[in-house]
């Protein structure tokens, strides 16, 4: 309320809306204090949030959320060892569908093909919610794309820079990496049905230097922009994104809904591309990704060919640059 | 040492294989005695095992253990939720391949279609068992096949019944079901890699009676056979059985090491079948499975048709009779 509120909200209109005494207001006012909120109280006029933080918490992240019911429950951890751990562990644990983790730092986040690095705390966005869906296993691969498109929009209307995806997953801001998604998935062999997905998102935002052996592959919001960005509001953005993408993409089970702004964020589109795969290397121009995810590549004799990635029923795709 | 040799063992002899005190031999005889072992002491003469009752406990199983490394490390409860879920919880803490839960009773046992039923301590074997292949995750409704392989062999080993297998991975005894499998796995959507597979075996083992709505459905080793069973002789059998079903099969990547003596256990094998999918239904001849787990359906026509079942990437079958 103190934050949708453009100026005073009295200690009664708290105390009504949340059916709570005038202690318990004091007293989450305080805990909010000790968060690192700036709250004025002034006697008869009631209590301003004059600033915030960039501290992620759940009180913070569940205050920013636009979404209906993905992220509407949150589990915040200082520093974890990865999100994605968590958020499994919690869904082995029956947590439903739509939680949330957040954490301010993780100690042991993992990228795609296993690479973890370093992190600090408030460098980063490391989230990871849990969707349980009823389609089949191989529809899965579908997540990341829709993640992958969430969160290129989320930071383009957060920050303004422009977000290209390298597909399937990568996000690239002037041809540096800022993005990793890593969507993992537990399933049952016989019933060939989806018990959850986790999907992980890790965005570099406030880091302000990259070692020296990647600082030509990766970068942060804050080295492209200048600013400090506010991470709950881009991680309630992201989900919004998602939120809408996903119910979209279950009603026709496949990408039409994303598939035109996809590629008009695709950085290889009309371009030409290399294809490592085991039947052997070609080359060819990218003409975009199609419904089903496969991304056409139209070879020098005019024929297109359609190349999956990150199937859960294709294997082979070595690599893509 | 003890179910090994066929008469005593000195407590020197115990002390010097195991490097330990007489006083630490002694406390272990009667550990367990108090397990319900009955074990002779006679002074100069040692320690001789004169019954064992049918127990599953750590030490229980992994004496009768025959594997290489696939159930070499125990983790027992006399009473848990569920073997799949113990086990999917270890392998999330990164409990090593070839780790084996096994309860003595679950309380909430899955069955396909998450079907769950009544247990009481002592009637069935329920075990869950961790393996993490290095394959594509579309092989994984392989390793139910080679599980209901095992578990067929095991049974007709250990007990003399005549085991048949319908396909996929249902086992009956004279046309009624005596086992269940359910197999869980987890993965990384991007990666296209298995990060581990549970299998966990159920089976009715010493129940005496069914209730009446399922008694034509199912039935017990101890009804079917007057005998009970030593439950942890017949996990060692089944895990024995898998361990070369599954070593064998890491080689080829196909089932063409259990391909005929799976199909000697098809119950339906040159019998008429009914395939129900949505393309629609049809009847035909059972022409067995093939190495890539597939059932060969010949129709009318000549036709022979290849029915999948349980794999990741295919969807549609929803029984077979």
């Amino acid at each position: 309320m103190l934050r949708e509120r453009d100026g005073y909200v009295s200690g009664q209109e708290l105390c009504d809306q949340f059916g709570v005494s005038r202690t318990a207001v004091w007293k989450v006012i305080n805990g909010l204090k000790e968060e690192g909120y700036i709250i004025a109280s002034v006697p008869r006029r009631g209590y301003r949030l004059e600033g915030a933080p960039d501290i992620l918490s759940e009180s913070e992240l569940l205050s920013r959320m636009k979404t209906k019911w993905l992220g509407r429950r949150v589990i915040y951890f200082r520093e974890t060892d990865s999100t994605n751990t968590q958020a499994k562990r919690l869904a082995e644990e029956g947590a439903p569908e739509g939680t949330l983790v957040a954490a301010d730092m993780q100690t042991a986040g993992k990228g795609r093909r296993g690479r973890s690095w370093q992190q600090s705390p408030g460098m980063m966005v490391s989230v990871t919610f849990i969707i349980k869906p009823g389609f089949a296993p191989d529809k899965a691969s579908m997540l990341t794309l829709l993640a992958a498109h969430s969160v290129a929009g989320a930071i383009e209307h957060v920050t303004g820079l422009p977000a290209g995806i390298k597909w399937p997953n990568d996000i690239v801001i002037h041809g540096k990496k800022i993005v990793g998604i890593l969507t993992e998935m537990s399933l049952s062999v016989e019933q060939d049905s989806i018990h959850y997905v986790v999907v992980g998102i890790g965005i570099n935002v406030n880091i302000t230097s990259f070692p020296e052996e990647i600082r030509d592959m990766a970068t942060s919001l804050y080295l492209e922009s200048g600013q400090q960005v506010n991470r709950s509001s881009l991680i309630a953005e992201v989900l919004l994104r998602f939120e809408q993408d996903y119910e979209q993409f279950l009603k026709t089970e496949d990408l039409t809904g994303i598939l035109e702004d996809y590629n008009a964020h695709l950085v290889s589109r009309d371009k030409e591309v290399r294809v490592l795969d085991p039947q052997g290397e070609f080359t060819g121009i990218s003409r975009g990704m199609n419904a089903d995810g496969e991304l056409l590549v139209e070879k020098e004799d005019g024929n297109v060919i359609r190349v999956y990635a990150g199937e859960v029923s294709v294997r082979g795709l070595y690599g893509y640059v």
